[in-house]
């Protein structure tokens, strides 16, 4: 049986386009023991999937060329030869193929209950954003009641949760986001104290001191370069900085001079911590507890932004690059 | 009766020059309940200092114009009004003025332990330069044995206790100072297993490279600019970055610009702490328990560049940021 997939056909130098992507038809290969036959439901497009484009060594291994690119998928079972797993079940992964439908070993694959939560929440705010946000905001950033959380990209998947975390455990929250209409629904829908527009708002560093008074205690850094550079000078006194992502850098060839910043980190005794959520295992069940909580007692919103059709899994990707994306990008097949 | 001090003439802009300083001769006042009269033996001189010049606010107030500067000093008594402070005891503190002698409160002094220990350690591997190591190796560094340490100024007083603490936990260390003899001793005397002469090394990028074949867990940096900078790409997966100091940029008036670091540390998922050990004093005890264990099993060993003559305050201070210290820079009365 032929199925279409969408593969690496060129490993991309700056700013990528289509043409690093190439759809296919392959053969399925016939089911063996220990394996699940799965139909693609939701595929997530992520910015971390830009890294594995490159042939470098990182903390997980590059795409291969002519492979299909892989990452979280809600898929349905077809066919099973493996217990537990039954026709018409629904399942998530975080590594699996962008095919419409593929051959998955059980390993890769886990259950996934849709009883009261729709099946691509898994993969958002049940799924890595989520809690990539609990992890970096309440596990690194330690936030406090009457504290200042500022978050960039504060209207993609991460930063929307970040941003409610924060309000949940009274904070002040201040959003960076690209567009005035993520600006109103942050402030209108998500309950962010103050959001501003860094496409539009000719002073960031004027704009931010004066929505947080009392400098800022917590960063949450979804993007970098000259956002960040804004942020770095109102940081307060044993501030914390969870980094967890610097999209504005990823299609860089090289990463251009900024203001040094140990400087400051010293000065005020600044933490600043890459992270990973899969590096943090430890925290996941907290942060899924919490988070299917929040989401039941309606004080945690989210928001995606679905683009309808197998075929356009590489446009959904490239459009989070220039923020086309409200909350979390799902492509529906 | 009259005594000298030294005190702050002007605030430095960039960096300072003697005439920051002025010598004059004050009256002391009468000795009351709850007071000592102390008499300087060893006055610390500490790179810190350059900021509580500037007029700005920090973790610690700017020195007053025209009042003594303060630092750590170890001081005998002369007289007391204090239960348990009697003529001919060794004191030290860390905020005393720069004063031949002094009427000092007791909650500003604390007594020392000179049967084993040489005073002026009280100032050094056993006073804030010691546990300042300590606290920024061991307690946010986290070293495991077989990681590789890198330490910027390690010639200094903190950096030459950091490097030998690396090794005891069985670490590979490398130390980056700027003097033949600086990197002579750092390895034959301090059992570094390399030493790099920043001074010198046209290639620090490709020098630190060949002397971290596995790259670098760890890097303790006093210093920052751009020894800092050749660090950086070096580092590992969840490298540890202590930043204690950034001794380059103190005399500058306006930071330059840098290479950008959070694209690496998101890559890599690096901790970037900068710390003050006066606000991790619930590992104070602990660092004192060790140091001084180490100092009499003589696992660690220390070095002082000692300047002769309350008068040379001014001159020893100055000469830390043009690396005129081997070790902890003491000034004996």
């Amino acid at each position: 049986m032929s199925v279409k997939q969408i593969v690496l056909a060129a490993r991309p130098s700056g700013m990528p386009d289509a043409s690093v992507f190439r759809t296919e038809n392959v053969e399925l290969p016939p089911l063996q023991a220990g394996q699940v036959h799965i139909r693609g439901l939701y595929f997530s497009v992520d910015p971390y999937m830009r890294g594995r484009m490159n042939d470098a060594p990182s903390y997980i291994p590059p795409f291969q060329l002519n492979a299909p690119i892989e990452g979280a998928v809600v898929a349905e079972v077809l066919e099973s030869q493996v217990m537990g797993y039954n026709p018409g079940d629904l399942i998530t992964g975080g590594l699996l193929p962008w095919a419409m439908e593929a051959i998955v070993s059980a390993e890769a694959i886990k259950p996934i209950d849709t009883q009261s939560i729709p099946p691509s929440y898994y993969l958002g705010v049940l799924g890595s954003a989520g809690v990539t946000a609990y992890c970096g905001l309440v596990i690194i950033g330690r936030p406090k009641a009457g504290e200042t959380v500022v978050v960039s990209g504060a209207a993609g998947a991460v930063g929307l949760v970040v941003g409610q975390i924060a309000k949940i455990m009274g904070c002040r929250v201040i959003g960076i986001a690209g567009s005035e209409e993520k600006i109103r629904q942050l402030k209108t829908e998500f309950g962010f104290d103050e959001a501003i527009n860094y496409k539009t708002t000719p002073d960031m560093g004027a704009a931010l001191a004066k929505a947080c008074p009392k400098g800022i205690d917590i960063y949450f850094d979804n993007v970098g370069g000259t956002t960040t550079d804004a942020v770095f000078p109102l940081l307060n006194f044993q501030a914390r900085v969870p980094v967890c992502g610097q999209i504005s850098s990823y299609n860089d060839t090289a990463t251009p001079p900024g203001p040094r910043i140990l400087p400051q980190v010293v000065k005020r005794s600044i933490l600043i911590q890459g992270f990973l959520v899969r590096y943090m295992k430890e925290y996941h069940a907290e942060a899924a507890l919490h988070l299917t909580q929040w989401l039941k007692e309606n004080k945690l919103k989210f928001a995606e932004t679905v683009v309808e059709g197998f075929d356009r899994l590489p446009e959904a990707w490239l459009g989070l690059f220039s923020g086309q994306n409200m909350g979390k990008m799902i492509v529906k097949a």
